[in-house]
């Protein structure tokens, strides 16, 4: 481990019950030649809009490893958690104060969780400061956007040349049963040992399971370090810090940019069980997948769990043969209970992605091609108007209805369980939704599904839809 | 992973319960640029008396990572394993039948169990036919032997020059409560992210157990892949199967120079919580580190293991204090239910041995200073007549006294547990120990002691001494 | 070797007498992941006005190995010469027709031959597409230039964090005489054997010489491949262009940003043998060294030459001594023929820059305190009214006078021996210049010493000043 | 560059006009870990009857880079040089005394040289430490030497696995003309180019020609650095030191485990102009490819040199379709005055060897199909008796009869020029041969013509028959 800290006198202080310590950190990937100008901006940029943003980030890494659910509960644990950026003559240093003293090593800064802290310098602060995309832009285009989400990729080294494709994205719940966790380790060490590597949403549950198995299957073929990237957003990185298996970490500025990430690193996405949003996710990529001018394109799903997670698979693709029909359940496959089926399945498909790359002179390393309409790049809120103006029918083209099935589905969940939609729902009624009964009525059944299997909660003990169809 | 097999009809065939594969397999290690010569004594070798044996140890590092702790039933799962060594134009390659189908993936071996068989191809049949030193010499010196360990491990790669010394040993119980378990994945995690690396026994419990904590602390730091070496012999590797973890196999001879490979290899000892067989083996450190000419070498040995271990280590150090005295105790700490504490002793222990070393100009990678006394290196048998020559007087020389100690503590030993040993009691009477009573009194409690905690299975419910003093 | 190229039907042709070759190159370096954006943009910039400077620097290093002293006439052996840049779906590649054959081998480009021209495309297009400073930016403060140098450096992967002082610039006339030129062999033979890398103009002579010798160096030294850094300028490449040792190549906008590369990139400057151009530069480099804030800082200097050079250094001490005083003269040292001392010196010095940069903060890999003051960072127009302006006086501040001194010199040279200049003193009269005559003296001496020791070609036999004192 | 030497005072002294050097040096390679007894053996070993030739073996290669054609004439320069095996704790030591200066820079030992030094220390004396075979092994089998021709190999490195064919033999005088020469580096930068590595007799010449070349090429190709094999005997090492671009240095027991060690080494051998010497070898050569078992080998050869060369090889071309006819014509092309070409035919050729190795489930690193038979194996000393043993008729099978040809010519030069055979001739008159007019003739003719070339040095100044033919 290259020693990177400077001496410094590490204050172990304990505020109330946690342990905290005070240290300063030099900057590792490419933070560490900035130019004057750069560094300035950094510091600026530090002390300016984005420090609350900045801190909020740094301490859920720094917090990596001790599970908390709630970043604001974070927060209070480190009341007098600071973070400085400080110039020198060569460039910058951080200094942290009352920071978790279980992000360190006899005084020193564990390397894996300073790396993840200077990958929240350089996505937070500094693409900012180097007038990067944000969040917050809402005149960009489509290829802006791309653009951007290629910089962010780039500068955090995900993008590598001459590597042939075998990044397999996972997607699934949080908090899963320990059963259905299990499992995922299990898929990961197939996925391993067959030379996969692992992307995911990096935190817990579905999204640490097969990173972890992965490192034995890697390990058992001694393949050296594998690749463990976490694609995570500021929103979220403080419910679900970056597990400590993630050795590249990219903080997208949004969930819309951040799901842009997925589909363009990742050469195949397997999707382990989940609650709504897992189901909102699989929406978004069948969207994706089924526009007209992605119909050649070779990029393999599996849908997969455990053996008790077959009802759970089977009401979710019974819902996508009734809304979006045939085509879209071509372009996914169920694997119930059988890891190494699934590991196999990537590697054809690794090939099949490899040998389209190459005859369409496409990068391995950046899914340039796929067309990613901008529907799917909008953020979307889920208000009355915005419910009411949906268009749910089914002679609509599959990729719009998979789109705005996406949307009525987050609305939906919105209006049942989320403070801010319920409350809408109480003041102005029922969601408006103009939509074939065809489509909204599997909607329902399979909400209630998940709630029956404890896979959402909501308010009663059961479903009750918030909407009314309108014509 | 380099590809370094055959295309072969694999044939999954299932004897009995369990799937088996055929295969041919290339070597790795400098067993892939032999001499014609060097290939036709291998095969010679491997046709020979040997192949008994070389079966044996090479069904076990196929079975890896499926627990059994028996060697006879691993034979009779698979009856017709068969391995063959082919030579072609350019060396030599592996025929496997029969094998556990466990060990491949998709029809091809896993990489880190084929560098196990090619292990125990260059340590069982390759070293012989190299006419390296084999457990049936008995005329050998203390010099030859040393220098065999030496070849052996050398051969193994795991000598390495220009490394600092880093390397600690751990010894205990390969089947410890959970609790004992877990303790020694924290110790292991501790040491992993300071830096140290593991080598072990290679079985499991605390032989796997501090392996497994360190991959996860060399993780953390970014240190690349870690050293978990593991040193075993033909007679334990059926029951005590390496873990996939260890990355360096070696199988040396018989238990004595399996020992002398620790005691040289090693740059300090970790001693967690055992039965009988780990006093065993401190008796045998003690007696080592006892002789006068070893005073001044640095060797940082500590015992340890969770609360509820204390009593164990309070039980032996008394005995140590009663028996061998207080330079003994000074050769080792115990550190209860300190995990970080015992790694920063190891770190600080570290610095020692590197200074001694340079100072002395001796080699970081082997420690040709430390002298083994020719009891150390000779096979004890507990036979009556052994036992009755065992001289067991206070007033003897410390080492000798601790290499008397440990024979007398095998033999009981056998006389109460082993077949052989209680066979031989029936027959000839109790042994006839000539031995001071303040030495074998507590020999009978320590003994007792572990009867009552579980860590020694007596036939009866008791413990009851197998000998007599005389004088 | 990577392969980076496509198939292609490789015409050779031979247009007049010379070979050349079509083909199309993917590219190395950065280049080979660009954005969609940053692929267009480099497009326009290839199609714009810059085609006419990318398509001369391109056919320069494709020229490479082939000694000719003239642009123009490179232009004229390869009339057909184009170069196109091709987007495709993955990025973007290089079309090349009609370039001279001995840049392949079998059909395939030269490897260092192809790095050289993605350095181009990266510093001429590149650079500019992505709004970098250029040579045409009059408003840019001494900070934007400062920090442009320091991002065409970083961008050429010149600026390596880490690595300890050792690049030496050498600097010296492209055109001496052989026992010259086997003395910068020498001497960078020496340095070479001692760790140093070296860094020059790139061209032939003393900017080869050093390079030469030091891949022997280094090569007995076992030192793998050293750092060959060549820094050059659109206006000199073709007359200049890199020879094949070069491994790092940069193209600066112009000779102010060059130079300032130059004393920030390098550790310690050698100065071989030359013509007034060389002197220019240690009158550049002095006026630098001579800032008050620089005085602490240290920066190793050698003058160096065969014993048959003794006089031309004489010389110019003797100048330094009278113009500029002791001050300037203890910033370098005079070392004749002595290879291995000029080495040590370096490596001396070496250390002592370590020193210094590790006590202030500064970073090893780019001088950021040297200060520079904007004097000399502005081109200099040798037109009368430019040298009227001048002030030359022995009583202001050294530094000051250094930078008049060095425009003085320029211009006079000018006045003496090329096209505009003699024009403009023909029509305009002699340059007035306002100075003591105790500084303008040493000035005649001196080039009148070039002149006769056949370093200066004047168009007549003797030198004649072509400027008149004024107060 | 690793240190690996102590500190030492380092005594500058003056004997006579040469600067000498007395230091310590650590070991490299293997002889950095060596066992107890190794260490005692080697130290045996060099205090035993190889002093002698172990001291001059190591001055030839610390007088590296200095011309000296007389091994005698160094040893006199050097006459206080003497090296001593040190055996400390850790291993072994050398410390050299009265070593030439030139090999040292600022007292510290030149790397490269440090590892030819310690390639003498292996080859000369571990070797023959650890019992491998000797020069003076007269019993041994085809079998036995080849496998010790291996073991040396392997051991010095010069064997790796899993590399494509490409190690091209270049043979040829070692004091040719200055067209010569050139031509040889050109051939050898066009060979780098085309990533070939380079085997020679490492001394001056053809042998040091293609390596400078080469290095070039592969530095032009950006290939890192290549591989420069030098392979030689101590009878020859003093005359012919390894010239420093050599970076992996076998020291062969005599010339003929020297001539095999190039042959299963080599994958193609270039033949450039020499004298009677490279007649010899190339008699060797075909010989050996002549042998039925050989017929369908793959084995590249090419005689080559500039357009002034072509004389030679037309003669010697003319010669062997005399004598050997056109088979022993068909195992070689002769390719004049055109380097590229010469490259592109073994490159072509590399292909052919690799499938076959491929084909024949050989190892790409050692010919070990190769047939060579005896008749090449043992040494051949031309006295009368041996001489008139030779049979040399047109009708016998070809590879005897060149090998019986490779003996008389060798007689003959011996007669012509050797102190010895000339002597002899004087003694006991002309050799008598048992041999067609139709071989012999062509036989003076050839050495004829090598005496007007200047190839060869006779002492009257034209060539003599020193036989007569018998029948």
């Amino acid at each position: 481990m290259p020693n990177t800290q400077q001496p410094y006198q590490h204050a172990h202080r304990e505020s109330g019950q946690y342990d905290t310590i005070d240290a300063i950190v030099s900057p590792q990937n490419q933070l560490n030649i900035l130019s004057k100008t750069e560094a300035s901006r950094l510091l600026d940029a530090s002390q300016g809009g984005l420090y609350t943003l900045f801190r909020c980030c740094a301490l859920a890494v720094l917090n990596s490893g001790n599970t908390l659910d709630d970043g604001k509960e974070l927060l209070e644990r480190y009341p007098d958690f600071a973070i400085r950026v400080i110039q020198e003559e060569r460039g910058i240093k951080l200094e942290v104060n009352g920071a978790p003293a279980s992000a360190f090593v006899d005084g020193k800064m564990i390397h894996g969780i300073s790396e993840h802290l200077f990958a929240v310098l350089r996505d937070v602060l500094f693409a900012s400061s180097e007038q990067r995309l944000l969040s917050t832009d809402k005149t960009a285009t489509p290829e802006t956007i791309t653009d951007a989400v290629f910089h962010m990729l780039r500068n955090a080294k995900v993008i590598r040349p001459k590597v042939d494709p075998n990044i397999i994205v996972c997607w699934g719940g949080h908090s899963i049963s320990v059963g259905e966790y299990d499992y995922t380790k299990k898929v990961g060490y197939e996925m391993g040992l067959r030379g996969l590597d692992i992307c995911t949403g990096c935190g817990p549950g579905a999204m640490k399971g097969p990173m972890k198995g992965a490192t034995i299957g890697h390990a058992k073929q001694r393949l050296g370090v594998g690749r463990y990237i976490g694609i995570t957003e500021p929103g979220i990185i403080a419910a679900e810090a970056p597990n400590p298996i993630v050795n590249e970490l990219v903080i997208m500025p949004d969930i819309e940019k951040r799901l842009e990430a997925f589909v363009r690193t990742g050469h195949g996405i397997v999707v382990f069980p989940g609650g709504a949003g897992t189901a909102e996710e699989i929406l978004y990529l069948l969207g994706i997948l089924l526009h007209p001018d992605n119909r050649e394109l070779p990029f393999p799903v599996v849908f997969t769990g455990p053996a008790s997670a077959q009802s759970y698979f089977a009401q979710i693709d019974q819902f996508i043969a009734t809304t979006l029909g045939a085509e879209a359940q071509s372009r996914y496959k169920i694997i119930m209970d059988d890891p190494a089926a699934v590991a196999r399945y990537m590697v054809n498909g690794m090939s099949d992605v490899r040998a389209f790359r190459k005859k369409t002179d496409d990068a391995y390393y950046f899914n340039w091609q796929l067309k990613i309409s901008p529907d799917f790049l909008q953020p979307f809120e889920p208000t009355h108007e915005n419910m009411r103006d949906l268009q749910l029918q089914l002679d609509r083209p599959k990729h719009e209805l998979a789109a705005n099935l996406r949307r009525a589905f987050s609305g939906i969940v919105a209006g049942n369980v989320k403070d801010a939609g319920i409350r809408a729902i109480e003041k102005h009624g029922l969601f408006e939704i103009c939509g074939d009964r065809s489509i909204m009525e599997p909607v329902d059944q399979l909400l209630s599904a998940f709630q029956e299997q404890g896979r959402m909660k909501l308010p009663g003990s059961t479903y009750t839809p918030c909407y009314r169809i309108t014509h």
